[in-house]
């Protein structure tokens, strides 16, 4: 039964994301260290971001607007505004920033592309989602786009259904063991796991805790091609 | 040549959305005019809106973001962090109010599904639809959900397109003249437009510019299985 449709994560898989958010992170860290130098900020946003995360979904608004609550209450409200201007700032420059490719992915689509259905299959906020697409040029290279709120067990299975997909003819590629990896193979699919230099913590599962079988981890995405034929 | 698909929009169409920005924005008023109280507060958070649509794209998040924004604007930046939080609480209240249908919603949707395809045709923040939707109970009328960035002659071109529809199959729902009734009375598509009782500005059309045909005006959703029978 030789794969027949694969399914790629945009964040981190095809173009870079989190080492912004890292980066805006650190620009975080400093400012509040300014303000309040014993504060644990890193740990502080993560939790907001955490909390949040059922109000806000994903995407850079969210993470804006957890950014601003925690500046505004680990500083107990002393702030100034021109201070979470600069975090308003900070947020419009990650949305606007050139969706910039990993090495290797423009290659390797365009060798996949005449094989197989290719699908972009990636959560968080559907402007920013669409946006980093339409930015990335790799458009016309996918038969279709599945933006999600959540990647579980349920939304692939309405990614199948929807698409008339059989399990066992799927892949996913993507650098999350818990969104692209988990689900897939829960539900008989396969998949690739590809690790991103940076991965947020809630994307994490234990080695132990992953599945035994169904799934393969390479380096680079050049790598892929070359899985597939195996599969 | 009846119509076979009917398409609904979600904001201000099947459940309130406008009526509960009106309110924040009463408030962020308010609050601004202890400030402030000779600036235009309303007409310097539209343009300040309009101005971040193309980084923020449409949604409470959005909105939350634009009024922060706004708020540092016209203080200079003397704006105290603790009334920033306010606002940050008025886009959390917004995102977590229960859906509430208009009235006749649920009644017609329920005569109309057994004899038409339903769809919900909605733009928006993703996470925030989908929500609502889920809230609705509405969810299992529709036979399918259609999220777009933007609604217009090319996103509805896209949805016609994946689900195999015929344009003058098709009619349009909805309560916004530059969304609901132009984009789909150009492809060739059936509208019907019933005005809400608050309107953003930004989705007002001269009632001159409007095409002469292909559309119709009704006061409530009550009205429509008796007027999609006459189509």
């Amino acid at each position: 039964m030789p794969v027949r449709v694969v399914g790629f994560d945009g964040d981190d898989t095809l173009w870079h994301s989190e080492t912004r958010f890292h980066v805006t992170q650190g620009e975080f860290h400093e400012l509040l260290e300014r303000h309040v130098p014993e504060a644990d900020a890193d740990r502080r946003l993560a939790e907001m971001e955490l909390k949040n995360l059922g109000i806000y979904g994903y995407g850079v608004k969210s993470f804006t607007l957890s950014m601003l609550e925690t500046a505004i209450e680990l500083t107990e409200g002393q702030i100034p505004a021109s201070d979470l201007k600069v975090i308003l700032g900070w947020g419009k420059r990650m949305l606007m920033e050139p969706t910039e490719l990993l090495e290797g992915v423009e290659e390797t689509l365009h060798k996949l592309s005449p094989s197989y259905d290719l699908l972009l299959i990636t959560k968080g906020d559907l402007f920013d989602q669409e946006s980093k697409l339409a930015q990335s040029g790799l458009g016309d290279l996918f038969l279709g786009v599945e933006i999600l709120t959540e990647k579980n067990v349920d939304s692939y299975r309405g990614v199948f259904r929807r698409r008339s997909i059989q399990p066992e003819d799927f892949v996913m590629v993507g650098n999350s063991l818990r969104s692209d990896v988990v689900p897939v193979v829960s539900l008989g699919g396969h998949a690739v796991h590809i690790p991103y230099e940076v991965t947020w913590d809630h994307e994490h599962v234990p080695e132990e805790e992953m599945p035994k079988g169904g799934w393969r981890r390479i380096a680079s995405i050049r790598e892929l091609p070359g899985l597939l034929e195996e599969l």
